[in-house]
């Protein structure tokens, strides 16, 4: 089922995406929809979509709108209507495909974290940095940024309405590995998801902490906790029958807790018929740091914070004023000028739906609320206006690069005992 | 350009859509994503939309993504790819085209209110009674009761969890109009729009009252006012130039106060260069109302609330229960449980994004907020769902009529000195 | 037990309080408390308090901080070291009371409402005017306007920080009456309260509607409503017991639910060996009103909104901007300020505890909140000032007889199948 | 002037108040309302003050209700109408006031934090073993102990209502201090304050950590800051004539920003004719933390955070619900019950104000909310309780001495690169 065709006098810019479970479908939506509402220089096309189970990636294809199916990503990168490759699979696989894509000539949008390590960071950022001289795009799937609220929140920093900041403190919880009943899934295991809340939920408040305060984390402390150490291994039926698209598209890299179907690797004992795991990531992460700028940062990133479902939280107090968000009510930013009268100064909420808002003049009238998806619209948009008028893009595979070695120090400092670790610029 | 082909093995279902401004957007948007999200029995086409400015309508079709346009509506409704005639004009155009639509053998998705004044209501309901005995399902566009937290507040009544009802609640506020330089659009003319902030905003929460509340307004007692009694002409250039698409597709039948362009008909005084003219419709419309089961209830719909941008908020209070809900944060709904110890008790947030709430298995996971556009997914969902399954479909136009004897009975009220009105069943 | 003595140099002045109860235990307070945090003219002192029962006055007397007790509030009134005379009965005894102190040369604080109906709180008024020309203060116990975030309200109002008002909506609602079980006190009669939750709770919103506004309610269109309409009667032999303290100090004059213990005057069926009595009051009244300026009011004001306790919250809404609140976060005022630019415009939580917002110099550092009690003391400093000083008081017993008005409008609307009634000025 | 006089049949029990700033004018209050309120064992007798100027003690005296006053705290502990000895000093002086007030066999409360380091502290809760075998009572002011609604929160933990504790985290965020024209008072220099935000922030925030989770802190990692190293001197002039209240009484132990006034010790540059000096105390203090369950938690406490004005918010997730508070809404307490159905969980807002809340049956009716000044009746209350049965009395100088051993080793962290630091037990 073809999905779209180019626009009179667009050019047409095929897209491939490697994966289609929950941030494949949440990308489909974005590339879906962004010529519906944006005006674009370019026209998005839904070239093809990939994974490793034939008949699972077919209908995945014709559910979720792309013109064609593949089982192999290098047949994907190889096809000559795909200009970008969209890579939306567990955080293993993403050095690989995103080096052989920017090597093939094609932009790239890679989900985050960027990557499992710190190395593989480099080698896709270095590969960003040649391809970037080719005029090619590489942009990683840091989505919140898109958040009209937190898009706002960053024009009102660089517009200087905080003044000298001094505290950054960012929580993101949720509560899904809360039941110890919940299974072994690849979220938990080190070797296909590199670090558990860490890098799933840290990775998208240390980014927004750096983007919000235009600068970068200069050093970290921290601790890191695995609440539950032994998981229900997923029933080995189940994950022969399924286990293809578990690995080839199951879940991709962004939060969320969907995408249960792991492979059994790291059995462990067997209780009441069920076989456990071991799991290898952390459950949760707390950490603090300091900016270049004398900045303080506090940091929190768990899926043990019962009843919270989704609470990327934070706030900026800076000299002349203060932002707060909550990604639970989205739509709002709240703002203190602390340069009004106190009298009648406060916090106040504003409702980030007018036309000036960032990317709310193409939606709906003010009040009228987006939602969690319209990031991916977004994020597309921006990647799009990126290829199309060769503007510098962000978030880069350096930025990506960046939250990575924060996440790295953060690691190393909960193996030394908490000390601060410098974190290389 | 082709949005949809049909899904094998799925009917496909021709839609044909008259309007496409803010209304229209929002309802193709509905149309496209429905299939995309939703596991459906039949497979929705979006044939065509309808406008009277050929190359208007020919550009909203590429952008909203139409396969074909058409300049007049009763060609629309005689084509043969469609099946669902979906009407996103002004109400006073709604009876004629529902009426001539279900008459050809079609289903009819009506915006709101169902009309302009009860007579239109009533012929649109007959024609919707005999149509239903042929199959033909007529579905009226309070896109609310989709809002899965609305959805929820619903079946937890329904369940009982608020005993027996005392009071309701609502107002819906904002703050389009406090500017007396707006002009005068065909919202705030009577002859275009039946009335002001009773028909656009009023209509939503009286249906929503008497879904939630599950019984009908039996009477009410009214005020209404027009605070800014002349505005500012549109340009007439302007509208020589911009008329067709404001008359044929320019803003739809719903709140939010977009579609700038009416025709001056009813010009007025001239000031400093600029024309004015009446202000036929209210600006806000206070009411308070009984229903059969002895709860009182209480309305508010206005235009002037400065800082309200979309505050549609509705309380329930219950013997064993209440709920409360504020559009602006539609995610969300207000749960007090009076049947609880009171140590312990009181209103609680739930976050409406669980895989058991309405509408939410087929979207993200807990915690990934949806927006205002999600109420057309639904809409197009359950009203596919009726026409495949032959079930009942609600809102049906009985209902949209029984809103209608609500606004007028409020007008007759607020004519008569606010004498408690009694409303026909 | 003395509680004070003058403090050297400062004229002392002598209250006599009648009643004790919940709102003579929140008087006590304030009187106590006021002159040690703010900077008086002259010494409140707490001569003596009046009820029926000589036992249980002595021991409140005791309890409470009074140096004497009265079982005769003639006698009271008579005394040499009362000044002041503070009616905190039941408002069947208001007018009686209040006139006799005012022509006995006393000043008087009198609970709200003024008083049962409209004949009586003419009388007072006249009498209060009588006594202004002879140097006396007669106030009625609004004490809401002495929460520092209504006072910063009726500040902001008048500043202008709203411009030309539109909106004015205020409920107050509570739950105490849910329970069909809770028995027929006092405030469940009409010969004892004079209405239900209208005089006790409508009071206060009307009340404040017109302080805020800073004009009258220019007439009225309302619904009443007795949800449950037989209680349980309080056991006679705790009357026969406790009867003299129910009548003579039990229960204030003022919101809350406290103070079960009345006669069984009205008495009806017997169910389960419980004898039951009619409800003489509404539990519920909803209403709509008219500014003279043009601005519309709506009113609602019940004691069957499960969940809610205490539940005073209003909303104005002007073209330059809108204040709101809510007694249950009473530090708290939320502005919205219109005339900035919509991108950073958005309702502001002032927390209303800095030095220069109204009360709150003498008090904590910002952020270390006040509670329900300060409005009393705030009360009594507004009202020893005004005698020290000769300025008018506020809120006066005509300001009192304003509301009574309105009170009586509604029950004649109500009564007269919800007509607009205009108010006599 | 005489406050008070015994209550026929009950002991009264004299208290002797040392400083009478900020945290004696609130303490005053606590003293003076409590047997107003609460049915007490005992009577307290409020006679005499404490401070070293002569006029300025007497004065204070008179304003606050003590019968006597003092300038030397050695004659305060040897009256015989004292049996309590209530330290409202800044923290230099706890220890050798507490140590001889026990020694001399009074009861003592003690402002928080309860000494300036450990040693102090150790000697503190030596004297208070001590005199606990003697019959006397040691208690320190961690007055937010008796907030309703976090005595509440307690109760539910200790009842298992939170399941086994995963999250800690507590910030306490003022902004009194982003001024840097503010002066440099004792609350600034580290031999009078002991530490800065760590010290009168973060004390309060380990007490509650402690106390909520039932267990002490096992160890921590910080980082402390300074933001603004140096602020202009306090006037001499105004020191030496204002220096005495200041040194004697000004600004009691406790959070808030009030008393400026201290004596220019260490200064430094002059600007402007400005005169300079250092702050030799920390600004903020960023901290995690473990407990030995193996919970983690985190902590903030700061004067740079613009706009909050006593932002203690806190928030404990365990595996079957969560607690959450905010100081800003103290009459609300945030309770998220996971072991309910998903479809209707969330936070709940309690409005603790309920008869059967702690302290509540005391107040007002539901719904009527308390304020900040209330936790020092409460903290009379449970004193005067534990003083008359016996009991054991919390929190306890062991309890001060475990906060200090934790603020020692937030700074010993601090100082050696934020390694984690055990906490002896």
């Amino acid at each position: 089922m073809r999905e779209t065709e180019p626009e009179a006098g667009k050019r047409p810019l095929g897209v491939g995406m490697v994966g289609y479970a929950f941030m494949g479908a949440a990308h489909s939506q974005g590339w879906r929809t962004v010529g519906r509402v944006f005006d674009l220089p370019v026209e998005p096309v839904l070239s093809a979509v990939c994974g490793r189970d034939g008949g699972a990636v077919r209908a995945a294809a014709d559910r979720l709108g792309w013109a064609a199916a593949e089982t192999d990503w290098r047949a994907l990168i190889a096809r000559d209507d795909v200009d970008i490759v969209d890579i939306c699979t567990p955080g293993d696989s993403h050095a690989e495909i995103a080096v052989a894509a920017l090597e093939a000539g094609k932009h790239v949008l890679c989900e985050k974290p960027l990557a499992n390590n710190v190395e593989e960071a480099e080698a896709m950022a270095e590969a960003a940095g040649r391809a970037r001289a080719r005029g090619q795009v590489a942009m990683v799937g840091f989505n919140y940024r898109r958040v009209p609220a937190l898009a706002l929140a960053r024009r009102m920093v660089a517009e200087g309405r905080l003044g000298a900041l001094r505290h950054v403190r960012l929580t993101y919880l949720q509560d899904w590995l809360v039941d110890p009943e919940f299974p072994l899934t690849w979220r938990l295991l080190k070797e296909r998801a590199g670090s558990g809340a860490l890098g799933d939920l840290g990775a998208h408040i240390v980014d927004l902490a750096q983007y919000l305060a235009g600068e970068r984390v200069a050093g970290v402390s921290a601790l890191t906790e695995t609440f539950v150490r032994e998981r229900p291994l997923v029933d080995e039926a189940a994950v022969a029958s399924g286990g293809l698209a578990a690995a080839g598209g199951a879940a991709g890299g962004a939060e969320g807790g969907a995408g249960v179907g792991v492979e059994g690797g790291s059995a462990g004992g067997i209780a009441g018929g069920t076989r456990f795991g071991a799991v290898t990531v952390d459950d949760a992460a707390v950490f603090t740091g300091r900016f270049p700028s004398g900045a303080l940062a506090s940091f929190e990133a768990t899926r043990f914070a019962t009843g919270r479902k989704n609470a990327l939280r934070l706030e900026l107090n800076g000299a002349d004023g203060s932002l707060a968000f909550d990604l639970e009510r989205l739509n709002e930013l709240s703002f203190h000028d602390h340069t009004e009268p106190a009298a009648s100064a406060g916090f106040r909420r504003i409702l980030v739906t007018e036309p000036d808002h960032p990317y709310l003049e193409a939606w709906w009238p003010p009040g009228h609320g987006l939602g969690y998806e319209h990031t991916f619209v977004h994020q597309a948009r921006d990647l799009l206006h990126a290829i199309a008028t060769g503007a510098e893009v962000k978030p880069s595979f350096a930025d990506g690069l960046s939250v990575q070695r924060v996440l790295a120090a953060v690691e190393e400092s909960a193996a030394k005992n908490s000390v601060y670790t410098q974190i290389p610029a």
